[in-house]
Parts: structure tokens; sequence; C-alpha cells
């Protein structure tokens, strides 16, 4: 293959275990022989002491020139005054949708076997605004931003997916009855875009019901779409669904087709550096990247060859019960390719 | 029994299946001898044409003079301009604290069957302020309100909880890694009230991080303590885990002592007349108002004859999968008196 046909796509490993998960997704787009050639940037709080910078002007840059790429776990920086890395590239990006599949990993038991459905959550607004002030002392207020622009664009965004991805129905998660006039004009921009899809069905669903339902019966949902904070918190509980934030992938996609892929889990300082670490969350989340760049035969071989890898569950990591390393976990998967 | 010796109580029925399911309580309360005198008042949508009123100033004297009382469901009047009905008794009396007990009921099998834990909601602020406006078009904020006063105030209430009923610990759930300062004062009160109690284990967890753990082992909780909106969520998410709102009870704490009992489901009208409906929510959150008069054995025995009714099995109504009336299940609950 020679280079020209190649994609750049940029790379930030993170703190903790990132670099070591990384290595393992670059370790299987070798084998898998995936036409991605990687940028690799350092993003995280272990900086550098000559720039004293946690996040460079040409690691964005990276991305915005190769509007691809993925990011492993990043630490909050300690002490005051400093945002989360994570919504700092969010904001930097314009990364406006968060997409999260969640679907029961065959072979891995948990209590649910039927959890098949894509949370995609408005990343840029909502609970997020950093606007807050305290009016007197003892009173404090937080601003929730809602705009139409910005609700139209995930809302596009959600119903475009779910019907390229052979989706059925989209279900637009809110709590208007309280929030009417930010969650009304949410829900709003969600019907005026579901009318340009009557293919896609429409619900919506009240946040509290939504995940009284998704307890019980997660199967009753297919492709979710919501303000910020909802976004983060029925993800979560999403992924508790099948196993946890080990096991899920995540996209973040920008203005001009940015996909920035990443793994929601932590950086997990206490088992860094010791070939101790699950890659699943990342080489899933390298899978998106790839479906994103229709990569779809690589997606799948991969794909497959992780699902497989947990199925059989003779190499499996600690968290999930079982004693592989980092590497043997990444060799088994090289060996379904 | 004297009358002299009855406790009088606030009973308002409700809307929908409301009548039915507090028939149930009345007649068990009967058959159980609870001291109570209950005062019955017509709170819902299905208005008196001469008063034209969905709610009146005698019904709220009722409460705040009996200081204890039992609701069921309301539906919320239909048409713009009107607050539900809930969240108007919530203002009017100052019910600052939404306590929901959710444990795994014995025989009725779900995914899980390890849930004991109690959600205390604060009730009156936070995401429910009510202030929202358009900044310009297409663009329109909520304001989030955290008082000093209101959350000191809940978190008290949680800890006496804890302390009162043999609980070990409570953890505060919230979002302030982003809202750092509304979410920040919350848990600031929360740390200087568990201070007091250094029996009680004190712990923070963020609210997307608790979701996840929930779905995961619920049995790693105990007393849940939280802002408005994430109690409404996480107590319906708890629900969900034992069956769903027809199975928990809700109690809800004003100013002055007063105890409002609630079932929190809705008011069903699909079934409504036709003695269908599950009263179970309701008569468990009758009991909760016996605890609260301290009427522990009757509110023992009440319970427990419930609990034996759904774990037998014979008698359940059509939402747990039976074919029971609502007469059917309340006379088995009286038998087992
Ligand atoms: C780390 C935190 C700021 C972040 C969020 O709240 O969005 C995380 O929970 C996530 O879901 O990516
Ligand atoms: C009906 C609705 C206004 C209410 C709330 O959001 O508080 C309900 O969900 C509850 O939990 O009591």
């Amino acid at each position: 293959q020679s280079n020209s046909d190649l994609i750049r796509a940029t790379l930030f490993p993170g703190d903790g275990i990132g670099p070591e998960i990384a290595e393992s997704v670059r370790q299987i787009f070798k084998v898998a022989e995936v036409p991605i050639e990687w940028e690799e940037h350092y993003v995280g709080t272990d900086i550098d002491p000559r720039t004293n910078s946690f996040l460079t002007w040409e690691s964005l840059e990276s991305v915005r020139r190769n509007k691809v790429g993925l990011k492993g776990p990043m630490a909050t920086p300690i002490g005051k005054g400093h945002r989360s890395l994570n919504l700092t590239l969010r904001k930097e990006l314009n990364l406006y949708a968060n997409v999260r599949p969640c679907y029961s990993l065959p072979g891995y038991k948990t209590r649910y076997d039927d959890v098949n459905l894509i949370t995609i959550r408005e990343n840029t607004e909502g609970e997020y605004s950093g606007l807050e002030h305290q009016v007197v002392r003892g009173v404090v207020e937080s601003l929730k931003i809602i705009t139409r622009q910005a609700s139209l664009r995930v809302a596009e965004y959600a119903f475009h997916y779910a019907k390229t991805h052979g989706r059925e129905r989209v279900s637009a998660i809110h709590k208007a009855n309280i929030m009417q006039k930010t969650d009304g004009l949410f829900l709003k921009c969600c019907r005026e875009v579901a009318e340009k899809y009557p293919e896609i069905k429409y619900e919506e669903v009240v946040i509290d019901n939504c995940c009284m339902m998704l307890v019980k019966n997660p199967a009753l949902f297919d492709v979710l779409v919501m303000p910020n904070l909802y976004g983060d918190i029925i993800s979560d509980l999403c992924a508790g669904l099948i196993g946890g934030l080990g096991l899920t992938p995540s996209c973040n996609i920008g203005e001009g087709g940015i996909a920035l892929a990443e793994a929601v889990h932590g950086s997990a300082p206490d088992i860094a550096g010791k070939n101790l670490a699950n890659p699943t969350a990342l080489l899933l989340s390298s899978v998106s990247m790839l479906r994103h760049l229709e990569l779809h035969d690589k997606a799948d071989r991969i794909q497959d060859a992780i699902l497989k890898t947990i199925a059989e569950g003779k190499y499996r990591t600690g968290d999930l019960g079982g004693t592989a390393t980092t590497t043997e976990f990444t060799n088994a998967i090289c060996d379904h390719l």
C-alpha cells in the first residue's frame, strides 16, 4: 500500500492506561491492514514542563485537518479553574453530537441480554453552559441553555443516523413537563426534523419514565436523542446494562464532518502501565471511527474479532473477571482476524 | 375506641383509579384497626363546575391542620397555563423532601433481588424553579436554583432519616464537576450536615456514575440524597429495578412536620372504575404515613400482609401478570391481617 492511499487520523492516547489501550488499537489496525496512518499527539495532564500545556494548538489542528481521530481517557487537571479536557475538546472542535452505541455482548453475561440501542447526546450546550453565579449569599443558579440551532443539528444527526444505520425509531428524551421552554424547544426541533423522515418512527419520552423503562425493558428503545445532561446520564445507565464503560464505544461528531471517537471510561491510574487494562471501549470506538470513514469491511472484521474473543471467554481482562493481560487479549483478537 | 383517640388524616383519592385504590386503603385500615379518621377532599381534574377549581383552600387547610395525609394520583389539568397539581401541592405545602423507599418484593421476580434503598429528593427548587425565558429567538434558558437553606434542610432530613431508620450510609448524588456552583453548594451543605452525624458514612457520587452503578449493583446503595431533578430520575430508575411505580411508596415531608404520602404512578384512566387497579403503591405509601406517625405496629402488620399477598402470588392484579381484581387483592391482604 502506498502512503498516498493512507487516511491520516489523529491519535490522542491520553493519560493512565491510555497509551496501553492505544497500542492495542495500533496493533489490531496493523494486523487488519486498516489503511490508516496515525498522527499521534499528547493531550493530558502529564504535561511537558517546557510547554506547560495540557492541550496544544497542534493537537487541535491535527483533528481539524484530518477530520478524524481517536482519543483515550484524559484525567481532569487538578486545581482550580481548569476545565475538563474532554469538555475543552468538545468546545474547541464544536463536537455537537455524541453517539454511543450500546449492545449486549454475546457471551458476557449481565442481567440484560437484549440491549441494542444508540444514545445520541447534544454535546455543546444545555446544563453544560458553564454559566453559573451566586445571586445572593446562599442562593446560586446555573443556566441551562437550549438553542434552536444546536437542537436541530443534533436531531438531524439522529434521524440521519437512524436512516443510514437501518434503525426504525427515534425517541426524544426530555422533561418538557417541567422545563417547558428549554426542553420544549428541543422537542419542537425534533418534531420538525421528524417530519422530514416519515420512514422513521418518532416518539417523545420523559426522562424519568425513560430510565424506568430502560431498566425494565431496554429492548423497547432503538435510537435516543436528548439534551446534554440527559445524554450523560442515560448513556452511562445504558453502559451499566451491558457491563460498564469499559465495553461501550463513543464517537463525537463535529461541524465540517469531524469525528473524534473516544473511550469514555477513566484513565485508571491504579492499573496504568501494568498491562492489565481492557482496551475494548477504545477498540470499539476505533470501529465507530472506521464506520464513520465508511470502511465497513474493516470495521466488521475487527468488531467480529473483538466480540468473538470476549464471547469465547478464554482471554478476558480483570475487569471482566478474567486474568488476561492487555497483550494477551489483544493477541487473541489478532488471532481472530 | 372513642373518637378522641383518632388521628385525623387528610385523604385525596385523586383522579382515575384514585378512588378505587383509596377505598382499598380505607378497608385495610379498618380491618387493621388503625386509629385514623379520614378527612376526604377532592383534588383533581374532574372539577366541580360550580367552584371551577382543581384544588380548594379547604383541601390545603386540611393537610395543614392534620399535618398528615395521603394522596392518590392526580391528572395534570389540560390546557395552557395550568401547573401540575403535584407541583402545586409541593409548593403550597412547602413539601421540601420527597422520600421514596425502594426494595425488592419477595416473590415478585425482576432482574434484581437485592434492592433496598431510599431516595431522598429535594422537592422545592433546582431545575423545578419554573424560571425560564427566551433570550432571543431560538435561544431559551432555564434557571436551576440551589439554596443553602433548602440544601441543608433536605440533607438534615436525609441524615436524620438514616440515623432513625438504622441505615448506615448517605450518598449525595450530584454533577458538581459540571455545575460547580449549584451542585457544589448542595454538596457543601451535605458535608456540613454529615459532620454532625459521624456514625453515618457519607460519600459523593456523580449522577451518571450513580446510574451506572445502580443498574449494575443496586446493593451498593443505602440512602441517597440529591437535588430535585436527579431525584426525579433516580427514584424512577430505582422503581424500575423492582417492578415499577405501581409498587413503590412515596412520602413528602413539609415544614412544620407535615407528611403527605402519595402514590406516584399515573391515574390510569384506561382502567379507571373497572376494579383492575393495583393499590400497592398507595398502600405502601399509607404504611410510610403510619411510620411517620410512629404507629409502627400497625405499619408492620399492614406491610407484612401486603408483602405476603404479593409473595404468595395467588392474588395479583393485571400489571403484575395476575388476574385478581382490586377487591380480591385487597381482601387477600385483609385475610393476612
Ligand atoms: C468527565 C465528564 C465531564 C463527562 C461529562 O459529564 O460529559 C463524562 O461524564 C462523559 O460522559 O463524557
Ligand atoms: C408529574 C411530574 C411533574 C413529577 C415530577 O417531575 O416531579 C413526577 O415525575 C414525580 O416524580 O412526582
